[in-house]
């Protein structure tokens, strides 16, 4: 005799057949028809699987302290729990990343696939809910609208960990590149014009304080999404559950997560406000502003090779174009920089849903979700990859570097307080003019030796604050 | 012997082990290693996988006519694009749909499945690229600079053909509904508050109208990129190219396609200018706009069943909560509001990418293309979800509609021209404080009769213009 | 005896004293109190003004034609309309640009302005609206539902108007740059790596092209907000007004503005869309987009004077630093991109607020006119401001054009057709490393003759298609 | 003889004829040329006035100390900027909100100012330049790139907690709202659909702790801009400054300010770096999303009066209609939600000019602080304009509320522990069939007495977690 290839469950809506061989039931099948969107289902993002799987093992836990939950259901459910974090189940999540329902469909996925594995660890065939309920039991003492966006939380700060841990690489690499260029002396420009000397190190340590910053501010704002609203249930006045269910959930979701979760303490508002997520959106837009800015930066030091500021070498990883021969193009900063663009759009739409929440809920979190697991993702893409396959390998063009210092106007602004202001402007404009360098003219006026105009522009005296003496001599800041 | 599982590929950084069973070559892979960023091959987009096979065909006809490509190699070419767009080989378009290199690496991808293709066709290997060259051949007179943003023209002109139909759908569901409800009078509400009278049919009437003027709008966007820039190769200036090409791609392109494309008058703008995606963008904003508009006015409409409006009823598609027995939400709505907020940020991250081009090329069209893509397929399955699984199946709960309109003191400006503002004010702040109907206390006024009320209160005296003749009776608008 | 320095006014939350030199009454000082918020008059915006005047006068002529209104209230209320949009009474138009109440405040203003003025040309007091009534008589048939949304598409496309203007005169200015840079050649740059050659006349080209099509844009958009829905009342269905009103109001309306608009042919539809403003943001956005391309590149090209690109000059227009002596900055460009930003934000405020619509009206067309009005006026000024403080002025270094085009390498693409694509990437690779001219290298090998480079050089030949014949030589095309 | 009309000053474009009634001189000229943009000069910004004020006093201080500059000098700077900060001189800063260069314009225009202002306190004339110099003198030691962006801090800081003081304000309106409402017992609603019971107090107590969490993120957003670049002059290598003037200007800062100011341990970041900007307009559109959302809430809440869900009533204020008698809009939430949708606006604006940063300077901060002091001073406007003329005012519909909470059947899930699902099921259906309440069934079909219902609906039971005993007796949390 053959397996049956279907087995037939019930909703509201009536009966449905789902395949055999499925772990989700009628619920998860509703949405699936429901949300054809995007074709992209939530196990995309393992980060929230997991974290669905933490939130029920952490209520199951509860309920069986507080005596609601047998031991046999409880063990079976919790072993079910770890079996999806341990990776084996993801594929079962499959509703889509847009649905409607405020997540009720991604919490119903998450309760049958739980139900039935924990069915099969008890021995028993998928479907056979009389045993052990996905609403009665792995869903027992809470509602989608508060393990949703507690399951969101706790995925989300997984995600913030592993960007801050690729920021982190990306960090160290730019501070090897401003140690090994440390000593190469440029000119700094301001608002595209030559400005004043400074070092190419000094370039580079700059994009890694803005990434240690940046890193700083996520961990900020993982911490704002470290209070949840488990226990709250429907609404946030936590109907139907017993005083102590709340803190206990939130305990052993810590354990389960090692996190440092806390309740929130007025959970009718925890239930409906999405202000963490608005924060850390404008946290992660913050991140892409200012990684694009970087990957701008990169770009116009590595313009050229001839017709450009050509400073810097970016390291060739793929050829540029079958047109012209031997053309190399700037395609990894040019990738981060579209992450960011994407980043920075992903912010607007969280905007949109976030403001669109009404009354008690904010039914629109699923694409919250969405936007803001997108874009932690591919900056945490961007990050390893920008280290790896283009900063790594960036070398500096020494000679054109010293070249243009030598050339530029600009640094007739170090010799004030030696010359004079006068004699500054008439030098700058001569040499704008001749198009002789600075040095040359000044030497040539006599105003200052080769040996004085040496000491004046070692790369310490011209790249940091500094004392003039009586004498004319200048000693560095300490 | 075993036939080799790898065949060596070589690119201007050296050698490369490409699988043997895969179509596309050294490019590709470099491509692949180089943007692990979402996962999401360019294959989910098959109008830009097709497209991109029209314009390799297009290419290689032209340059036949020319005389710049043998006739055995043009027919192999034209052969393996018409394959690639039966379907049969989109699974071979790799690369990450965000990418760095202004599109590179997609037309290389085009370039390498379209020239294995062709070799297979001619009898020879894989990788046999002295007979027919993916750079050489299938990229002969053309730049990634003029083939990409033809193809998403192309792809996007696709797109939006089926976003209209798909509003087509949606509009008919609502003029289906608009007939239906013709005669449900209710009240009519600005900012919230009851207004004047109008009919539930008018309602949705207004869907309706507002769709087909957004499907004008969208008709009018594709027009505009109907311009394409196919002969400009690497900046516009058309290097390289035979002065005939351009012209006779062009010809060729609208052939293959079937839309009506024609050459930009000026190529080097054309090959820089990012406009006509900008637009499209916006109006595919203005559309989501719509569209969040109206699914908010059906959830409004929908709210209750007891503590809201409960003027319409939604089907049932889900259950909509484990804990609160028979409830069911308004997901399709909520699901469509979704996709409107994603499309709004799509366009923010259009417009960043957009002002990001710099001089002679805009490096930033993957996500511009990528953004537009989501956008449309989004919008698609949108209005096909929101006409087949909400609106096709509403109904008008007519006697709270009756009811509401009955107790209402909006009604009363209706009666202006019968009783005069004095009258109607009293009357008015009467029915506020007393909690009676309008018709109750004009009647026990004595102002005016049952009948003459009954017959004030027609719907076709009240959702129109009407004519108050000196009798105080009134004609309809013709 | 002194003259009273108050007149007491009522409405329905009582009586309020009105300085008695005001022509605005009660409904505006009540919006006073409400409305602290920006400080900003709607003077500020003097088409607004005038079209309201205009809705005004023509409502007045069509009322007279039907026989609701009196020919004297008539003579006196365009007469008083016609004082307003002389301009001398601006001043009287103070309510906040921010306000609540979908404009509300705005249209009482308007009313109770031109009230009194008409007040004062019959002989009588200010505040003596029993001669002549705000509400009952300068907005009868009226509600600020149809008034509001009719004449913010007046204003707004006189706003247009001006601003098409202004872009001629940017264009125009590039298009005179262009014709005096035909003969520049120049490197021409994709992803800002060396590509191939091209004219700084065609760079200029590029700019003017970009602005015509914008300028068509915007025409078209301007055509789309010309179908008013003046008649429509409260909420569309044209309560209490005569059947021909709307179209007789809308045939003075075009006399009175010289425009010609439409009466929509679905009021209640017309009442609550804003799409058109959305759709006309969407392309002032694109407008923006693009300006602020083009002044990037223009920042670009001057960048320097030493370590930038330093390809043109910009006209200095002011000291640029008060610690560099001797430093210009292009503040103009500058200026112009952040222009654009706000524009680009203000998109994203119109978005919002059209998406924020209820039922039957949008109560947010406040911050949307506002949006709008802004947008069209800061664009007006940056292009008026950037044509004749900058693009005017600019000058090209021709010297160092040349210089960049003659070490360039990417020289070499052109000369695949006459030495191939073996040779061409020999000489690319030593022109790299040894940092000589592909000129000098090709002369050195023999491979050319310096007659033939100069041939082959020429601007025609390089910067447009050419039909390379059997003898070598090179047609350009016709 | 007459008083001369003008003075002559000079630049490097030449001489220029000044008001000599005017405090500015030659830059602010120019400025005022190159710049007609908005028309509204920077005065509308008093906080930057004086923050500018302050930064100059403090580097004159500093300077003093260094022994830079006189004690007679330093004195009549000081004294010149006291008189700034007390509001007397204002209305000479008047270059345009919208300018280009960084900020150079309003630097100089502060200098001018306090230069002239200076010379009078000496006794001499306006322009006497060779007594006491704008530049050599108040801007002694300081670059538009140091001062600007420090300034901009202050005066943020400062707008900021003008800003949490008036959200201070309007949550202590709603939380004596929330007590006031503490007993009435209504629906909560999720997704718009009628959900379980809670009391009008929780719904107003969520509005004031949503507000007190935003004080509490923009108090942190405030300290990270306490971190200062005062002292980096050009670029930030402090190019020559004395090695401690840097930390002696925060000191002084820090004291004629009163804010805690550090200074940036990297000042070449610290120089090009807007994130905390960033950060702080990311913050500030939290606060607008959850605003908008609060008045969403308030005028859905108050929809009616008839046919709304007519829970609450919104004082009125003005008049809501001329054509539709009595009827009264929600026009301040209006006004608040478009004051929200500009701050989301700005915050797009904000993100593109950070992220146009090139180098080693945003030239685009002047847009950046336009946008802020607009969206600080706007949300302070809107929360103190909510407080007053709405929240204050706002009564309850008691019997409303318990008349929808009675007929509701959500109240069913409150049964679900004393009856069980099913019958709670059965109980359901019968009540949205019948139109029966689900007391009246239940009491009907004997499954509950009326004094165990009157127990099982008390406030304290349905609003919070309760603790279920074997006797069927609920107690209330603790």
């Amino acid at each position: 005799m053959l397996a049956p290839t279907e087995r037939i469950e019930h909703d509201l809506l009536g009966d449905l057949a789902v395949p055999a061989t499925a772990y989700y039931g009628v619920h998860t099948l509703r949405a699936l028809e429901n949300f054809p969107i995007t074709g992209i289902p939530i196990s995309v993002y393992p980060n929230l699987v997991n974290a669905l799987a933490s939130v029920k093992e952490a209520a199951a836990l509860a309920n069986y302290d507080l005596g609601l939950l047998s031991e046999v259901k409880m063990r079976a459910i919790v072993q079910a729990c770890r079996q999806v974090r341990s990776g084996t189940a993801h594929e079962h999540f499959v509703v889509d990343v847009i649905q409607g329902g405020a997540g009720t469909s991604t919490n119903m996925n998450a309760n049958e696939v739980i139900a039935n594995l924990a069915l099969e660890h008890l021995g028993h065939q998928r479907g056979e809910y009389g045993v052990l309920h996905p609403n009665e039991d792995v869903n027992l003492g809470q509602s989608t609208n508060d393990v949703y966006p507690t399951a969101l939380k706790i995925a989300t700060y997984a995600g913030i960990m592993q960007l801050v841990d690729a920021m982190g690489v990306l960090r160290a690499s730019f501070e090897r590149k401003a140690l090994e260029f440390g000593n190469d002396l440029k000119m700094g420009r301001t608002q595209l014009q030559d400005a004043v000397p400074m070092t190419l190190g000094q370039e580079f340590s700059t994009f890694a304080v803005m990434l240690g910053e940046d890193e700083e501010r996520l961990r900020e704002a993982a911490r704002l999404i470290c209070e949840i609203n488990l226990g709250a249930t429907a609404i946030g006045t936590g109907i139907n559950t017993h005083p102590e269910y709340a803190q206990l959930a939130c305990r052993h979701l810590s354990d389960v997560t090692g996190i440092a979760l806390t309740t929130s303490p007025n959970l009718v508002e925890a239930t409906q406000d999405v202000g963490a997520f608005v924060q850390l959106s404008g946290v992660l837009k913050r991140v892409a502003v200012k990684l694009s800015k970087t990957c701008n930066d990169l770009r116009l030091l590595a313009s050229g090779p001839r017709a450009g500021l050509g400073e810097i070498n970016l390291p060739p990883v793929q050829a540029g174009s079958s047109i012209m021969p031997g053309k190399v193009n700037p395609v990894i900063p040019e990738v981060v920089n579209q992450i960011a663009f994407e980043v920075i759009g992903n912010d607007v739409t969280v905007s949109f849903a976030a403001e669109a929440g009404q009354l008690q809920l904010n039914a629109f979190e699923p694409i919250i979700a969405h936007s803001l697991f997108k874009s932690v993702a591919h900056l945490r893409a961007g990050c390893l990859t920008l280290a790896s396959k283009c900063v790594d390998g960036i070398t500096a063009n020494r000679e054109r570097l010293r070249a243009i210092l030598e050339s530029s106007i600009g640094i007739v602004t170090a010799l004030n307080p030696y010359i004079g202001y006068t004699h500054s402007t008439e030098v700058a404009k001569e040499a704008l003019v001749s198009g002789k360098s600075v040095a040359q003219i000044v030497i040539e006026k006599g105003l200052l030796s080769q040996s004085q105009l040496d000491d004046i522009l070692q790369p310490a005296m011209l790249t940091q604050p500094r004392h003039v003496t009586a004498s004319g001599r200048t000693d560095a800041a300490a």
